[in-house]
């Protein structure tokens, strides 16, 4: 064993530990608290391992759970921007660059790499895995909403169109999941959880 | 899309939601709070990903990914046990199957069957998969534990023979990580956070 190469991966497993402290807009099922990203990053690995037959494509499964584990670490230094927030959303790429540089600068060359790779992949969202993985990333907190009475929805008041803008890029990984997601949508806007603009 | 099966599919996803309320003993690093069992499957998912390198045999890393993310989901039903609770360690097993009956049971037949078998091959442990995926459960407690002072040990007065049983299987998954758990654990007993005996 290379003790310093491990002491480098055990600081970036301790570090990333600070996940479990960034909460996202986006309540637990019953709307107790707020879902934290290391949460939401472990549901989203299981969504596209048990999700997986609905994709486009046929993709490298554990390649898109490994980028569904990491997507959001960059906010340990960045923060979770909400969807909605135009202001954020503007600085975003910035911030959360900066965030990767130092974050995965903390694991040896190699591996930090991969990392950096795999965030990027995601972002880009041009290859099956990433694609996919994105349709989950939208896919499960609308899931969340709906089953919370779409009370995110309206305590930001959110209307129709931000949802579709938000969730377009569904199609891109399942037309299956988008289909299924516009009825989500439209039963929402139906019942008055999603203003209808 | 048949949509019988995607509906059981995310009637399993919504269930599975309460992971994020099953709390373990162990703290976040900063012993602001107790880690819940999502975030703790995401973070050893994500140390699978990262320590590969260091297992005995060569293995399948999504496969053992996949343990790691599903092998607590039995807890929203039969509760953390808390590795010394002697009591408690006497109904693991038959409280766990019970309610791997149930929540498995919302899948599909096959993916049933898929998660059921991850499940049981970890709690056996005789696969390479398994071996790895458990010595980094019990890795992974024992670095938060060592960030946090021993805060954990010290509260529930743990004794130096009771951590290396629990942390004995660890050397069958990595002999690497084990000598290193080893110096972790006497450096703790050195400086009494964990008791002698």
């Amino acid at each position: 064993m290379d003790k310093e190469r491990f002491l480098k991966q055990l600081a970036f497993i301790l570090e990333i530990d600070k996940e479990k402290s960034v909460f996202r807009q986006t309540h637990i099922k019953g709307y107790s608290r707020r879902e934290n990203d290391a949460e939401h990053a472990w549901h989203l690995a299981l969504m596209i391992f048990l999700l997986k037959e609905y994709a486009n494509e046929s993709f490298d499964v554990a390649k898109a759970m490994a980028m569904a584990l990491i997507h959001d670490i960059v906010e340990i230094d960045a923060g979770d921007t909400y969807a909605y927030d135009t202001e954020g959303l503007s600085t975003q790429k910035e911030r959360e660059s900066k965030a990767a540089d130092r974050i995965f600068g903390l694991l040896p060359d190699d591996q930090n790499n991969i990392l950096r790779s795999l965030f990027e992949e995601f972002e880009e969202g041009k290859t099956a895995e990433a694609r996919f993985a994105r349709t989950m990333d939208n896919l499960q907190p609308i899931l969340l909403n709906d089953s919370n009475n779409g009370k995110d929805w309206r305590e930001h008041d959110v209307n129709k169109q931000q949802v579709y803008n938000r969730q377009k890029s569904s199609e891109l990984g399942s037309e299956e999941i988008w289909k299924f997601t516009k009825e989500l949508i439209e039963k929402n806007v139906k019942n008055g959880n999603i203003k209808e603009n």
